[in-house]
């Protein structure tokens, strides 16, 4: 199968971790057709990241918030400071965090276990649409 | 040659950081047959996570842990705490970490430094044993 | 396109963050040919690291060397402390920012955001040379 690449645009949302698995295989019907596979999922800012994790329990991703907040915070004698007080902090969530994913595709579908989801990690209180380009690459059955 | 994806079960260990390059790599007898390319090594677990880190000094893992128990500790006040106070910290270590690791592979080997080893990185005390997908590709020598 | 694998030495740089996008491009004229693609930058190295980040503000490296700084403190209670003190909490700073990065490559450019940079992550006082192992491989435009 050729290689697919697209890019999609995620909704605006509050700064926080916030599932986005479904948009993300959305965009990608082609999924279904590969048997072995990897599919990229990358983030093309600087101030929000992407993570894999907890899908299930709301506090999860409440306490993710708190817990980044906790380990880069705000009140911190940070020099860049012209974009407010979120952006530097942003910065280095995004590097705590990272810019891209990689997950193993099989039979057809992404090989996450159970409990495994895509989070969007929105580091901004304003940050707008987030930008993703995702590439998949793999075997057919055929 | 084709695509290999293969699911392995690494034993279960105590909470702390281990060295598994050993138990990834034989594996994956088809290594040996690739001349580039590239292996991806995915833990599809949200309290457990993979790194790579210096593989010599066995004090070096023992810091490890004691470091990221102190970046992101039990007696935060996390709201998701039906699992056990190991359970949220163990989330956040994860996303910190991550679940994933791309090694490139070269002459039939991986193309690690040469203190460089892949970790389990377990975050739980009772984690049980965990599920790696290691998908490899490239092309072979002829 | 057969796949590309190619090993680069960086010029040694004192500890901090440092760009080092146009010298991983140069080192790749075949990026031009690809159409649809990835490129994998790994490093053969502990105690040092890579992390895409904020391009243009030079205060944002500044920012992200104290930032991790905080985080991996060097007056942490370590045990592998042959090495000097700022050899363990480098170590803990490439487990927290990772060894490799992978982007994808779109029309023969990296397709990185407006603002993303590739930085080089020198965690150690006198670090020397790092090693970067860098693999492309995708389809031509043909």
């Amino acid at each position: 199968m050729p290689w697919i690449q697209r890019t999609i645009e995620l909704a605006a949302q509050p700064r926080g971790f916030h599932l986005v698995t479904r948009e993300v295989v959305a965009a990608l019907p082609e999924l279904a057709q590969i048997e072995i596979g990897l599919l990229h999922v990358f983030i093309q800012h600087t101030s929000a990241s992407l993570t894999i994790n907890e899908n299930a329990d709301p506090e999860v991703p409440a306490d993710l918030e708190a817990s980044f907040a906790a380990i880069a915070p705000e009140n911190f004698p940070y020099r860049h400071t012209c974009e407010g007080p979120d952006d530097m902090p942003a910065h280095v969530k995004a590097s705590l965090l990272g810019a891209g994913l990689m997950i193993p595709v099989q039979q057809g579908a992404l090989a996450l276990g159970t409990w495994q989801g895509v989070y969007l990690c929105e580091h901004r209180r304003r940050g707008g649409r987030r930008r993703l380009v995702l590439t998949l690459w793999g075997e057919t059955a055929g």
